[in-house]
């Protein structure tokens, strides 16, 4: 079934990410989440909560563990978290005496939370490196036609002659600052999220700190206290992805103006009419305007989480499931479709008077 | 790649919705774009546009066409619609004179919108009876405990004792108001969009109304003058899908509550917690509140595309394709939820005084 | 001071709309609430509950009663909402036998809902004679230009030719949708609220049901039952102002590109810019899209309130609080700007060829 | 009239903020309007453009100019912005050759978005003391209660018992956070907004860069490129805002269902009922809750104004002025009325066992 266009047979074509889309696999998040099953099991043997054997036990079967996703998936429709059974499968496939110290400590938050920690640190690091290419193709436009003339308009009316460069700053200017964000959080990190029942990992005892700290470590995020009922991170994601999408929803709608305007853009690669052959449609900067829309409502969406009441809120976390994946891959597509676009400018400007 | 939850491979065992999931594969919405080129060809047979020998031709490749959904895709990436290379296709299918008879006159919006319909059609008399389940179990409650005493809370304080009547009446009323909606929907019925490249089915000459009448009766669709940048009804069922959700959040919200506090309500079939063996969560109930919470913020976005520019808006349309097919699966599964979690009611209110 | 656009000393020139705004007045608003407590008193001293005599000092009273406004802001940051006060002063000026009278059986979310109902009864009179207007307002721009040719623009791109009528149909369609739903509620009218501490009406025992039939029938109002935790009124409502706000949005759009490509349109009374004396701003024209694009916004918010927790929510009342009035106010400022620009076109389209 | 809660006769009385509110007054925003064209024109003599004795007529001037707020209405209905009006007045004002020097080579944008600048720039050092009020506050809770046993709650279920300053921390860490980025606004300060009509400044030749640097200088802003069509400085602050309410949201909510369990939580100054006499409503609880939904709904419209197209747009700008004052306000009141409700706690948790 295909309820988004992120991954339908035909739609993707336009609005998918295949790249950023494989991050939101039930592969990848079952696999990040057994990666931190393995650290914790590591974190916790290290700090003589568990044997070595069975930690090691543990990674070893978390390494290439395949769940039964039809009894995952039976067992999300009951306990609204795909956690229980998926620990369940793996007690049974590690055997043994090891098989209660998987999961030690931890609850069902700590593993779904980081595992797209995990992920989204993978994510911000190819949305960074899409900007750069972006800002090269933004820089290759200038090099060839920035000393064109535009004409400038404001408020849809004719203003002033500027030059290219002026109208390609303001496409490229913004990325600059999201670049610096994403660095930023790639440097800072993610934080782990690891708390147990309610937030005070009360069955480790003086080793809580410490064992966090491993965990982290091992995982390649930053340690955090447990932040299960605060999700200003994860509002903050959503806001960059929605700033990119929005900046260049903007540089999708001056093509679409400039394009239907017709003298001062040639575009190639536009898109054909089932009913007027001689059409040539800037498909991809029309998507980047959607694009840009459909992240700025959902992110009206996860600050509606901002309201997580007490130390789990179901409602809350449930409402970011549904919406942040879809918006990390609506902004993935906006950096794809806009590089697209960028290579379809043919000539930006006319000739400086 | 599982971008949303309602076809993800495990949570949507909580959130997906099968049976309304299925209008929104890409098999069902290519039978009903055939359906549309088939009753189209016939409607045009029947008022001597093409031959009935093309017309039946085409019936008859329509009726079990398969397109190479492959070369949709890649053709959707350029076209931005999926239409201009499915008629390609189906024309290589059909061959012959009949080939290039097939889509005349109509537009790549004629296809897509009206396929919207038909499986719009079914849907709403599919939740219409969903509603109709949702009210015999209020009922059901109403006959077992309607007169137990409940304690009203007004401002989250407690306020005076009313009886368990007056609770479900609250959950059950706005449904009869919905039901009495989709009721008229089904009647009045969808409508048809034909109106050809601009609107005006301009090679259809003085032909243009008699056919799009006939057109609209082979569908079961209402016949209706062109609404290509007119949303109304879009955004109409946009709005029920958010009130029935919305109402059912509500639902959800006090059966969360009422489990919180614990000495009025006695639950079945709660979740289980990775951590605490002793938890039976309220699944059903906050998945609600999260459902009302996502078609909530998913309205605006759909009422963004009101704002549909000139003759068509790319990028309107795109973004009403983000949006629709999820809300209305979201309000399947809250019915479908909200039918689970009334049968998991085992006790409501406590012996009236 | 002056938070919204709406009434803002001068912002309010171009985006605020007096007559609508009238409704929302503290005035307004006491004045109706007045009118609910005279309404009450009438229809219980009708059946007996109070005395006719206390009914009509309640109505002498009432009728022309001016609170301490400063008194009820205070009251209302404790109470959040502002009815205690309210009746606490009116029961001192009653004073006597009767003050007791006043309110007797009734709630804060009687008074305020109800109140709400009676101004949107107005409202709704008042919009649909606009659109009235604006239909008149297209059908002489049909009249004069209908027949000239229009190039559509379909993705931004330029399609066929059509005439002028085509498009002016476009914006003027929707239109009678629109009146026609605003008749049904007038006709059908708004439903009073009236259900007391917890919605039962308790203190009125078997007299419940008749007396808020006679209150609705002294306001003018529908009889319904209490709908206190049931917002769909108020959703539908919201819902339908912000389809006309769309609507108008999209009149807006083509206008404003339109005014931009400059050929097949000449506008008057464009505004002027501090940095170029030469331009015509279509101010109005982007106020539309403006307005539209907000209203669109707002409306996410009044359906997070269908979200209403147990028999009060004063969470979800007051969301709706902040929001109803002014998406109210910007689809009035929507009918007021679209006549102003309808009125401002000076010529559409060209000779037909 | 009264379209907004936060400037209203009453509601403003539980949820306005005079303090915050007056830097949205349009006298607030004139007179940082008027210092804009002092510090231009003293910029500009200090570069030889204009020369002293203008730059001091003008300054002198603009000190205390009190301009006719109806004319400015008027004009602002027709022009889309106040600028051009208030530069007419004011030359009037000033009369003699500093007339025409006067707003030289600026745009009604330059002024009206740097004068928010300086606003905003006021306003985040009011929330930031705030928030420190706030920690405050929070941290005397902690002090009093925070060895206290509360009992967990997650998903809507008990869970295990916790500290009290285990939940403390949850509400007070995020502030944390936000008081760092408000430091860090405050530091790197807003930018000034200097571009002229469409954002080359044109007219200052190669003395732009300079003027444009002393001009920040003299009002304290950082000096920055023009960004008058890249928004993100606003969605920033946007965002901020909506964290900080939907944080205190969160302080809201829990309260709200604290209260309502009854047993861990004693509070002072609820708010009373008109029906029941006996309750006290946890009035600022839930109103936190309202305006924490409130902010996440008008994010989206922020973020819809990022497609801000070409040169200026009128319809992204204005919706940012529809929404931006009362996000701010509404923040504003979240921390005073999180400050009211801190104070409201008489007690909190239970002897631990």
């Amino acid at each position: 079934m295909t309820a988004s266009v992120f991954d339908h047979p035909f739609l993707s074509g336009l609005l998918g990410d295949e790249e950023i889309a494989a991050f939101f696999s039930a592969d990848a998040d079952i696999r990040a989440m057994l990666a931190f099953e393995a650290a914790l099991a590591k974190a916790q043997a290290e700090h003589g909560i568990i044997s070595n054997d069975a930690a090691a036990r543990i990674a070893d079967v978390c390494g290439n563990f395949l769940p039964d996703v039809l009894a995952l998936r039976r067992a999300t429709a009951t306990d609204g978290v795909v956690v229980p059974d998926l620990v369940r499968q793996l007690r049974k496939a590690i055997g043994g005496n090891a098989a209660e110290k998987v999961h030690f400590g931890a609850t069902s938050q700590d593993v779904i939370d980081t595992s797209l920690m995990l992920r989204l640190t993978s994510v911000c690091r190819l949305l960074r490196s899409r900007l750069d290419d972006l800002r090269s193709a933004f820089e290759d436009i200038n090099r060839q036609w920035g000393s064109e003339a535009l004409m400038a308009q404001t408020r849809m009316q004719t203003a002033i002659a500027i030059r290219v460069s002026d109208r390609v700053t303001a496409w490229s200017a913004p990325l600059t600052s999201y670049q610096d964000r994403l660095d930023r959080m790639d440097v800072v990190s993610f934080p782990v999220q690891f708390g147990g029942a309610a937030g005070t990992l009360e069955k480790l005892g003086d080793k809580a700190g410490a064992v966090r700290a491993a965990l982290a470590e091992h995982l390649g995020l930053a340690d955090h206290p447990q932040w299960q009922s605060q999700r200003t991170t994860i509002a903050d994601l959503a806001h960059i992805l929605s700033l990119i999408s929005g900046s260049l929803g903007k540089f999708g709608q001056d093509i679409a103006l400039l394009a239907q305007a017709g003298n001062e853009i040639e575009l190639s690669g536009g898109g054909s009419s089932s009913a007027m052959p001689h059409k040539q449609n800037p498909v991809a900067a029309e998507a980047l305007v959607a694009l840009a829309r459909f992240n700025a409502v959902q992110l009206a969406g996860i600050h509606q989480s901002m309201v997580h009441e007490q130390e789990r809120s179901g409602a809350a976390w449930t409402l970011e499931w549904m919406i942040l994946p879809q918006m990390t891959i609506a902004c993935g597509s906006s950096t794809r479709l806009a590089l697209t676009l960028a290579g379809q400018i043919e000539r930006l400007g006319v000739a400086a008077g």
